[in-house]
């Protein structure tokens, strides 16, 4: 898979700097979120299936960011308070490689690295930098963390159309359900101390 | 119900200061987990099944945190690192009691005002000083968002011995995910600044 056609895409690459966890500290992280070898392989299964679907995934996300106006405020320019639809074509296609890498379960120190650059992304640290945009300075950190069930509820449609047994989705799903709310718990290191992280 | 016989149990008492959030913020909160009035029926439905067995649920969440030494630390002295007891029992009088309000769903000024205070008392800036104990500064705000899996995944089975068809548990759990979902990201208010919650 090329991802290199990504702007802002730099997972993996030098230019993300190294995360303050360790990943004795991503373990401890696993197992506070109930996260095991299960899940990982419950998240590849996953991957087949949601690969065909990642325009509809996002259409569906999109939607429920569109239409709820204190949420696509973060997208909001600061000229006139207008969403940017360029900075919403940009943020696309990273969340769509997001599902992916998700779904990848690769969670090794490239990957850890990766997650709290996203974090910055999201914080006035740098929001707006990667697509060189003038909009809302953060996205504010309740919002972030109560994204955990719209991403995850919305998703369960998704993997049902796998035609799986009730107990598969299942399976997926509660993977999905433990590795977003980690990946949320990586973000936020971006918004406080880090003695208070 | 009588509450007043929990020490340090001060929701509704003029101790606890106003919200950083309107009443209209919680209600964009609450769009953002997705939380409508259907939850608040399932939540309340949840009630008379779950009251009973406050107890039987506090052993399955304590021996979780009990059996996971990066998360008991939050309760270990200063002195000398071990699980300060008397915080534990003191906590979980509180964390009974936290089952009940939930389900009872009334999430009004004066339940926002308290979450707010229960975000404190994780945080450097009041943890430790309701008990009068001298443990751990901090509970890690990942750790924090991390619990959302587990405090949710096995509250499951105790709505599965209510009895109700799937479909009733199911709608219970999903209330109960939004509620805790929505309520750290109330209680993270604690750790970071104003302008970036």
């Amino acid at each position: 898979m090329s991802k290199v056609d990504i702007p802002g895409y730099t997972y993996g690459t030098a230019a993300v700097p190294q995360s303050w966890l360790t990943l004795a500290e991503l373990e401890e992280l696993k197992k506070s979120v109930l996260f095991g070898d299960d899940d990982v392989a419950a998240l590849r299964e996953s991957l087949p299936h949601l690969s065909p679907l990642v325009d509809e995934i996002l259409d569906v996300w999109y939607g429920f960011v569109g239409g709820n106006s204190h949420l696509v405020a973060t997208f909001g320019r600061k000229s006139d308070g207008q969403p940017d639809e360029a900075y919403l074509a940009a943020v696309r296609k990273r969340f769509g490689q997001w599902i992916l890498d998700t779904a990848q379960a690769n969670y090794d120190q490239r990957w850890l690295d990766y997650q709290m650059e996203i974090g910055r992304r999201h914080h006035t640290t740098s929001k707006n930098r990667t697509d060189g945009v003038a909009a809302a300075d953060v996205v504010p950190l309740r919002h972030l963390i109560a994204l955990i069930v719209p991403i995850t509820f919305t998703l369960r449609p998704f993997l049902e159309k796998s035609g799986k047994p009730r107990v598969a989705v299942d399976r997926m799903h509660q993977a999905w359900v433990k590795s977003v709310t980690m990946q949320t718990a990586l973000w936020a290191s971006a918004y406080v101390k880090r003695s208070d992280y």
